[in-house]
């Protein structure tokens, strides 16, 4: 499967790209389609890199308008909870189809999720086209322990999601250090470290959960999670919103990842903004994250990445924080390598890339990455392409009702809708 | 000219709707188009009232994307003042077209706006098709004083915008109590009684503003206005950002209306947050802005309305706070009669209204509203209707590839591409 794209424009230059077997094989100005090549016609668009969604939940879209504007734990308790202790492998197999047509819709190419059923959830992507690094959450304190202890919980849920593969790849995901045991935690560094998968965990989302922390084990939770071996480069903090300066230090010398959620953490209201300037300053690699539709309730990453660099500016009361550049580098998966977005619109990188239309009203004049970060929103993205394979062309994914009115009747089902 | 719509939800019915004269004339469930009338198949669509953004500069626009992430002063004075100096008629005339359309795409069906050669602006905002009441902004004090006086200012900016009529009607815009004296603050309130035309002024939006007005004249800026006759149910304050208890009880005993500019005043670092509790539990009319896209950069109010919901939860600490219904009403001007919103999908109500795509993703499931504010952006709306004019129709604004061009042309000719 081959394609090429004529009359775009790579970093304002009027260019042509020929992508073969998955792989952008050649950038230039004079490149002609071949026999059989699948031909683009991008006059009045650039080609940008994908986005990168450090962190959701993608089968949440069911939740989606269920119980927002309710407290946290009522949320959970009388929203969420309930009804994930019904869900089946094709609810969140639906659920997650409509979160991967509304990411492929918003230039999202990649995502980080954890989520019950993930063998569903991996299908879904597969079938969706799109690329995902999966986890099914481990607990193994609370009601949710079960008989099961840690390493078969764990190896449960890795046979499911199986052997990294082309668009799929496993990876731990211990929810949190207030429901995973100390012991489950040591199983998992230890299990991360000898077969080389990244673990994924929350951390430091509220104040609570430092507070618990401090007092259950006398550190603070990043401390913690080092103690146990958990902090590593193949690691991603997911939130990191109530980390301090000396936590951040030990991040950034274990090389960890850390996600942001800017959106669903004030949606939430968890009290405090995630300290980015500290964050760089100790070289972390960041990312960012739409966390579950549940708690956003979009997964359009660039209304998100604008919050994020307006939240930053207001926090520290200075407009020149989180400049456009910075902010778009990481809502590409730029700054963190890890996350698996570190590709360029270069000769050998993965065909992951969008057509933005660049004659828009809002991106039409000035700065271009100025206006990809402020002015835009995911339907500037008219072409949306993974590994080589068009999934969005002229803003429409083949399929797309099918998808919507599947995810309606799981959501019926559930009794959501 | 008369249309029918045909196949829409309204409130989650199945209704038609006929607008005849810029009016709605029918809603029912058996409406049969007559002769003549343009019909509209609305399969798959939510009729819903449209957005009315409280306070802008329309033809900022052509500043988008220039001198982002600069502190204010120096944004203003390395960028936009200079700029300023140059406009000609068909600059504003340019850059309000590509607001206009930005809005059209959008869902905005009117709004509210201060900026220079108001004449332009109208001409534009009635060859768009949309609605707004406009200002020239006015000054006596420093260098942009003049000759003029405030009478001969003031009155030159009204003769420019015109007599109130069907979709433009003029407003007076002193700039804020900084740049204009006492007296000529005086002579507005009393033009602005005498003429019954409202008042649309910028409002404590920084700290500084409120420190210099107590030294300048020992009170508070609302207490200042007050003072003056400024404060009254014909005022819009834009901003706000800054005002105490205090001052915004006075506000609600004036009948004031503020208008919130949550993106810009995150944007800007004005370092602190709309006091929206308060303001609502004073009774005060809350709107909605966007401030100009040159500190936004976008006009898309379905991205703003979300950030003024998170930012309040956020505030507040508290999830359950601005929850989507009262979003919904501030993002439509429901909570703001002064600002002409107050229009329901209701017979005999103006035909200003939008047809929303309630098969998208984003819209597909859960609670409707909640969806519309949290989960989705401009990009839903299919249709747009203003005075019973179809001004977008799937999608499409005909005649927007002219206006992108032409304002490119003037920022060139502005040095600004």
């Amino acid at each position: 499967m081959s394609l090429t794209v004529i009359n775009a424009t790579i970093d304002g230059e009027r260019m042509r790209m020929r992508v073969e077997d998955g792989t952008i094989a050649k950038i230039g100005p004079r490149i002609r389609p071949r026999d059989g090549d699948e031909v683009i016609d991008a006059n009045g668009m650039a080609i940008v890199p994908g986005l990168v969604n450090g962190h959701t939940h993608a089968a949440m879209t069911l939740f989606r308008g269920h119980g927002d504007d309710l407290p946290l734990m009522r949320w959970l308790q009388e929203v969420i909870w309930p009804v994930e202790a019904r869900l089946e492998d094709e609810d969140v197999y639906w659920g997650t189809r409509l979160a991967c047509l509304e990411m492929i819709r918003t230039g999202t190419v990649r995502f980080w999720d954890m989520y019950w059923h993930p063998s569903a959830t991996a299908r879904a992507v597969e079938d969706a086209g799109i690329r995902a690094t999966l986890a099914g959450p481990l607990f193994d304190l609370g009601d949710a322990a079960g008989d099961d202890g840690m390493p078969q919980m764990a190896e449960r849920g890795l046979e499911e999601i199986g052997e990294p593969r082309e668009l799929v790849a496993p990876a731990l995901g211990p929810h949190a250090i207030y429901t995973v045991s100390e012991g489950g935690l040591r199983w998992i560094a230890e299990a991360s470290a000898e077969r080389d998968i990244p673990i994924h965990i929350h951390l430091s989302e509220t104040e609570e959960e430092v507070v618990r922390c401090v007092a259950d084990h006398g550190v603070r939770p990043a401390e913690y999670l080092d103690r146990l071996g958990v902090l590593g480069p193949r690691t991603v903090l997911a939130h990191g919103v109530w980390l301090d300066e000396s936590e951040l230090a030990l991040i950034g010398e274990r090389g960890a990842t850390v996600v942001t959620n800017p959106v669903a953490n004030l949606k939430l209201a968890v009290g405090r903004v995630f300290p980015y300037r500290a964050t760089r300053r100790h070289g972390i690699p960041i990312g960012l994250g739409t966390n579950g539709a549940g708690s956003n309730n979009s997964l359009d990453l660039l209304q998100d990445v604008k919050i994020l660099a307006l939240l930053q500016k207001h926090e520290t009361h200075d407009p020149s924080t989180l400049p456009a550049a910075d902010a778009w580098r990481i809502v590409t998966g730029q700054a963190a390598p890890l996350l698996g977005g570190s590709e360029r619109i270069e000769e050998g990188q993965p065909a992951d890339f969008l057509l933005v239309r660049s004659d828009t009203p809002e991106l039409g004049v000035g700065d271009f990455t100025a206006a990809l970060i402020y002015a835009a929103s995911g339907a500037v993205i008219d072409t949306t392409v993974v590994n080589g394979r068009v999934l969005m062309s002229g803003g429409v994914v083949e399929g797309a009702d099918e998808v919507i009115a599947k995810a309606r009747e799981r959501c019926v089902r559930l009794g959501l809708d």
